[in-house]
């Protein structure tokens, strides 16, 4: 048997299957090739390529219909940008080859993007996807994407982009196992939502032909090739013994010893609602109300709000709301980021977009107050980014002002964390953002592979600032939750509630996993995980170290 | 008399004379703007114009010297790229007139710099210099630049560029005032570096005649027009009089209850000695090594850096110097940063890049030890941007392997001093970066204006950080200085004495202001003023409460 391929693993569960690869990476167009002369024949054959895409990228948009439209509509039209045409054909007038220009041209198109900000600026990948799928036309190879199939498969790649994912049958995929990523890529996401498998940072995976039966592990990030048919039932055995005890593990959540933890789902809008429900979701800890904004030149009306936050409100007992958290890799074309930003990620965005669109943010409040009217709901709301006590009162008083009383603040900024305890004074609540806050504290941003070891939610530094946000609430009497995805993982969900952490809200398919592990262990088998992983000087050293403090994991 | 003008005092001392604004603002040519149908010609025009900004920018490098003749050489390369060309002919075959044309193709020109990472991708206003400047020879306007004056003059502007502040001469500016930039704004560095008051962020200032009298007060940040002439004799005998108690205190740094704070100098190279030594410098805080690698396309030989270092060795009885800090906005040609970075601040910069190459790191470390052999001098060796012990552990090894018996670590990313306790066990001293670690901790760029106020060194939960790094460092029984802005300036020089901090470091200009503040006030009232300073919920509060301790300054 091969050597086992060794990755990280983001989603759990144990599957095995053939593979089938994102099919073979369009190779680069040599630097300096030329075409035979003919710059007009070159000029229409690039931008039949372009066309071609373009209108590819809509119908499988309108096949997918959904988010998934709106992400490969505004894919087709950066495939037909005049701009980018323009540069393409300007290149091919000075002798390059269509190809090489295609690859040029996006080369400066990207970094335009990026600089402009009318788009998902930080999403590089679907743009390399679009030039591939352009260079694929021209040069006559397969265009990158996921093969068809008609037995489920193990899906393969360097990393996922939107547009390869939107298609996707999920009863067709087994499991994902990509060489790129990190825990809070695309693919990791992805994984979760559906519920499957996934390995990603897994080199050598790629080297694999297609149809080579594996086995993915999703906890411990393994990927066996040609596993024994033993392997394989033992592997499944075990998936469904850990898939019998979650059946077990049902309602409210609570350690062994019967300390509340309230088990909240994370979602986009109403389309997750049954998702929630299905996993038993006791309310929702973070409802992104990004989906209402995106895509639109002019704010959704406040009636148009009304009724998307209504069709939640009505849903759940508990619901907290996040107000629009615009700017860096989600900018909004009524609400561009004002300027060049050199470093979105530390540029105007979440709250400090609304300085100079105050406006927006009332008009969200008011729509969440009018929502809530006269439903049986405790609706809470917070804001993302918020760094400082001005900017928590700020925040408060316009929710108080728009008949809102529960209002909260992300804490997701190395200072808010620093200084909760004068947070804590302004605001009702607070929620951890782990995954921000991991971005800030090591100074490393979550879309670098090389940096994703900073990512990972069992940084001691992190739980550092967990212990310091959580214990600043307990002694000023407020709740304080997690909704990152650190919430997700069981053992860690477990070292947070011995943190001090009040709530934990994730996507639904964690959600039985963590109910059952809480349910395993006492609060004081928490609390010495939370002690014995702060002990450590690593995350790998901190996951150890709590993991012998939680027999039932 | 005309009400007072308030911005941000960013350099100390007072001063009064007429202003002289850098030219009018170039206007931006109307978009759709096109040309009369000659491309042919328009492209010659566009082509000259950028050939004649770029022999003008040489020309001003040439007559500067030193350092502002690689940044002004850099920029005139930039006019003259071969890229940026083709943009602009291909827009004006478009039919877009030669000035619209250069408008739009600096546009994208910006955007594909700051990805490609081949130059100080953030300074953005040195190509919206070079691109005014070639827009101005277009239209025939005059080019933006600081007029010529054969009186001293207070110099407005609503930022400084390299460019223009090349060929100032020192003896006639008297003070500057600048509608944008913050405290870390290459103005407020200018500034300190030239011992004139400096006042920015002052909204109004450009709406002044050339040729008001104005009084600058560069540390209330007050800028009154039209002073009455006792006003000015006044403000000018507090400053004499200032001056005088700086005189008075000489030798090395110490409380008045002779608690000894040695106060170092930061330094960019051999060309700096002389002004650190006039100064009273007890050695070198930071030596910053990139200028040996600036603008290099394979890294200086060990030879050369050894000469470099033994000129600061020979000077100074202790110098800490920090190892290259490649990455973000200081690319190096040899040294790209891998792939494009949607954060530069937060990618692979700083020890981070070393990963991929340990070999410049180690010929960096073997010059240093061979520089120092023989000399009386005491060397510490820093690394930048390390966030955990791992890090740590690496760079310390790395340093003893090359015989160096001194390494320690920055502090600018907030895990580091969280986890303070954890490296002081690795490393032999700390210093604290103040600039980036306020960037981080708040997320918040250094340089998007709207978001100065979070890059106050007064910020309470900055504050927190330096207890955190100064307490480990002390129980650990290691050093703890701070190396950033923050240590220039003198009530906040006697707060971080008072929070633990063993010594500072800081631009020469400030030496004398900060050991006459020390020597004013005891370390108890040193510490009733950190205590008082963490106590408030803001930069401003904490400033006030400080300054309520310290009863000389």
């Amino acid at each position: 048997m091969p050597d086992a391929l060794r990755g990280t693993g983001v989603s759990p569960g144990v599957a095995a299957g053939p593979i089938r690869s994102v099919s073979g990476t369009v190779p680069e167009p040599p630097a300096g090739e030329r075409h035979a002369g003919d710059a007009a024949a070159e000029r229409a054959r690039a931008l039949a390529a372009l066309d071609a895409v373009g209108a590819d990228l809509e119908e499988r948009g309108a096949r997918a219909g959904g988010e998934a439209q709106e992400v490969l509509g505004a894919q087709a039209m950066m495939a037909r940008d005049p701009g980018l045409a323009d540069l393409v054909t300007g290149k091919i007038d000075d002798g390059v080859s269509a190809p090489r220009a295609v690859h040029e041209a996006f080369g400066v198109f990207r970094a335009t993007l990026a600089a402009a900000g009318e788009y998902m600026a930080a999403r590089v990948a679907d743009l390399d996807d679009i030039r591939d799928r352009a260079v694929a036309v021209l040069l006559g190879v397969p265009a990158p994407g996921v093969p068809d199939s008609e037995e489920p498969f193990v899906l393969v790649a360097r990393d996922l982009a939107p547009a390869d994912t939107a298609l996707l049958d999920p009863a067709k995929v087994l499991a994902f196992v990509t060489r790129d990523g990190g825990p809070t890529s695309h693919t990791a996401i992805l994984a979760r939502a559906m519920g499957v498998p996934a390995v990603v940072a897994c080199s050598g995976c790629l080297d694999l032909p297609d149809g080579t039966v594996v086995l993915v592990d999703g906890a411990s990030g393994e990927v066996h090739p040609d596993p024994a048919s033993e392997e394989i039932a033992a592997a499944r055995a075990a998936a469904e013994a850990r898939a019998a005890v979650l059946d077990t593990a049902t309602g409210p959540g609570a350690t062994a010893d019967g300390h509340r933890i309230p088990l909240l789902a994370n979602i986009g809008g109403p389309k997750d609602i049954e998702a929630a429900l299905a996993r038993g979701a006791e309310g929702v800890g973070l409802f992104r109300t990004e989906f209402l904004f995106l895509g639109r030149t002019t704010a959704p009306s406040e009636e148009e709000q009304e009724a998307a936050y209504r069709a939640v409100l009505e849903a759940f007992p508990h619901v907290v709301v996040r107000t629009l958290d615009a700017g860096a890799d989600k900018p909004l074309a009524f609400l561009p980021p004002p300027g060049d930003e050199p470093n979105p990620a530390l540029g105007e965005r979440g709250l400090r977009l609304f300085q100079n669109h105050p406006g927006v943010l009332e008009g969200q409040l008011r729509a969440l107050a009018r929502a809530a009217d006269g439903l049986d709901v405790e609706l809470s709301v917070m804001a993302p980014m918020v760094a400082d006590a001005a900017e928590t009162r700020t925040f408060v008083r316009a929710c108080r002002a728009a008949g809102l009383p529960r209002a909260g603040i992300m804490i997701e900024i190395p200072a808010a964390a620093l200084r909760a305890a004068d947070l804590a004074a302004e605001a009702d609540f607070f929620s951890l953002g782990t995954n921000d806050l991991a971005q800030y504290t090591f100074a490393a941003d979550r879309q670098i592979g090389a940096l994703a070891r900073f990512q990972d939610p069992w940084q001691p530094a992190l739980l550092d600032l967990v212990v310091l946000a959580a214990g600043a609430a307990e002694r000023a009497g407020r709740p304080c939750g997690v909704c990152g995805e650190a919430a997700g993982d069981p053992a860690l969900a477990c070292v947070l509630v011995g943190l001090g952490v009040t709530s934990l809200s994730m996507s639904s398919p964690s959600l039985p996993h963590v109910r059952a592990a809480l349910a395993a262990h006492t609060l004081d088998q928490c609390r010495r995980a939370a002690y014995a992983a702060r002990q450590a000087t690593d995350a790998t050293g901190a996951h150890a170290a709590a993991l012998a403090e939680l027999p039932s994991l």
